[in-house]
């Protein structure tokens, strides 16, 4: 088959990291007699620096022409004091609305050979397997209005959490879908009892869930949430929630297994490309060093090949060769333990396409 | 000293442990030669029952009448299918908008005593000992408008986070006061990447500083605080944060030392009485059976005496108490570990009185 690819590696260590995804999905395309082609895009600081904004026009038409775009990290101190408009991050905010991201997975799992780098009991992060699909293009983010504004007199601020029911209702129905090919179990996360936009979205998951009879719904307030992560993060199947709710519980829980390097994440859009990422920053403090850990990167190349071009064998090839890499002993710094060596970014690439 | 305090048991387990308190302050009247008088309202869904309110008016008058208020637990599942405004965590809602309670101040402390109990590793939770201090009557709990809206002809809906600067300084005020008697150090949490209120918030922060050079400001934003409270939750020393992100963060936070059954809160009010409950709910399935943990609201009362009477060595006499009991390895169910008997709660009540 061919296929394009749209590579945005961004800032910090992204160039690193997506360089190593684009050399295990050329691998790939050779073993499986497939025809890759990549094209590059600035995105983030790197595309502020070059074209003064954070998402070019340019990048946006490469995106829409591609079959799915691959992303390696944005941001870095660098352009902090930026007004917000033309900080790294709004580039993230807008090729997620200009593409329709409107989905945002994140599969945590538990990496048996990474025990010791979990912050949790072995006995609580054992067997742990469940995903988080988050809302990403409505909500708090997105609202307007979005401003300061005066109150009897005084400086005052607004911002709006604002939903439609078809946003909600869409999200709510892939969340059961991918259910339906898990455990089939649905938590959806809301603060019904203050929220009036969570009892909507409580009304919503009710009557999608009537069309997935052989799934189970529960609903859980996001103050819970926050703390069944930690107390038993093993009861959870397919969680799923709003934009800002995703936002903290997505970055909790993908600390629980102690391997933030190895979780990938896709962004799935309602009619064009879907984007595929590491769920780690661009950690600016490492870039360039070769030492960045670039299996999350190449863990989301395996996800596009599965969802977007529907290609499992291929993607399972790439997870396989991972899996294999880890169980060699094999670590980059971020994941090494006490009495392991650590592999440079280029070695760990290097290993991954040897076994595959 | 002549002090009236309103108690108000509400649901659940809340008579059971905010009996243990009252007996608990009653012994420290005596022995500390103070007059201390109980006057009993009702909230939440005994509100409810009784009144068809889940905050009846003479609930207000009787706090705004008295000198501090101790709070049981709220709600239960036999109100779930109430409409909102008649649910009991209105009435929650309620209080803390009638009496200006602005600021909740909850300590997260590890009990060496308790470790066993905690879902993280050992060496990640000893020692911590953090407050965080959520905003309690403002953003997006209380933002108008909040409902159901057409959009485009569909159906939508809309909530707002609202809030004035003066709301955000008063609280993070607060927290540099606290911190100054502490570490000096405040990690105020935001979401400036994204939100506008939270650039107000950040300023602010920044604005206030400047009055308390000898204590060190750290922004975090919101998602990776809920990562730190995990990985590292040694550094944080205060935490400042809005409503909605404290409800999270605090929730999350409060399951770290495994010992939520011992977690005591204040909610500060601007210019009257304050209030004191324990961070855990009305766990109705154990209500009666007389096995809740009463040690949460024990120490919740201790933090009233310290708080809102400036009784710093009768606060301090109820937290030695409470600590003896446990290092002489008594304990409630909630936190037994395998080879522990566990007491009553009448008996923990008992145990901490004598030991007083
Ligand atoms: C950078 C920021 C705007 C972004 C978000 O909040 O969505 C990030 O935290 C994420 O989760 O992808
Ligand atoms: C019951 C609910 C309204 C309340 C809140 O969200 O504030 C509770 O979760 C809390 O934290 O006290």
């Amino acid at each position: 088959m061919k296929r394009k690819i749209a590579v945005l590696p961004g800032d910090g260590i992204g160039k690193e990291v997506a360089g190593g995804a684009v050399e295990i999905l050329e691998a790939v395309a050779e073993r499986f007699e497939h025809e890759f082609t990549f094209e590059y895009g600035q995105i983030g600081g790197a595309a502020i620096d070059a074209t003064g904004q954070p998402l070019p026009d340019e990048t946006i038409e490469l995106c829409k022409s591609s079959d799915a775009i691959l992303l390696g990290a944005v941001g870095g101190p660098k352009w902090d004091s930026q007004p917000t408009h033309l900080r790294p991050e709004r580039g993230l905010l807008k090729i997620r609305k200009d593409l329709n991201l409107y989905a945002n997975l994140r599969p945590i799992s538990y990496f048996s050979s990474l025990s010791e780098a979990s912050p949790l009991k072995q006995e609580i992060i054992e067997d742990v397997d469940f995903i988080i699909v988050r809302e990403l293009t409505g909500g708090l983010y997105f609202g307007k209005p979005s401003e300061r504004t005066i109150f009897e007199g005084k400086e005052a601020v607004v911002d709006t959490l604002f939903y439609q029911k078809e946003e909600m209702r869409r999200i709510i129905e892939l969340s059961f879908e991918i259910a339906s090919q898990r455990q089939k179990k649905v938590t959806s996360v809301d603060k019904a009892n203050v929220l009036e936009s969570s009892r909507l979205w409580r009304e919503t998951a009710e009557e999608v869930a009537k069309n997935y009879p052989d799934v189970t719904l529960e609903h859980m307030l996001v103050d819970n949430a926050a703390m069944q992560l930690i107390r038993n993060p093993r009861q959870f199947d397919v969680v799923v929630t709003e934009n800002m709710f995703g936002d903290i519980l997505s970055d909790e829980a993908s600390v629980l297994t102690g391997s933030l390097g190895m979780l990938s994440s896709a962004s799935i859009s309602v009619d064009g490309p879907s984007l595929f990422e590491p769920i780690h920053g661009s950690a600016p403090d490492i870039a360039g060093k070769n030492v960045a850990n670039p299996l999350a990167t190449i863990l989301s190349a395996a996800y596009m090949l599965r969802l977007s071009f529907g290609m499992e064998k291929e993607a399972e090839a790439v997870e396989k060769a991972v899996h294999s890499v880890l169980d060699s002993g094999f670590r980059t710094i971020d994941i090494a333990g006490n009495n392991t060596e650590s592999l440079s970014t280029e070695e760990m690439i290097a290993e991954v396409k040897a076994a595959l």
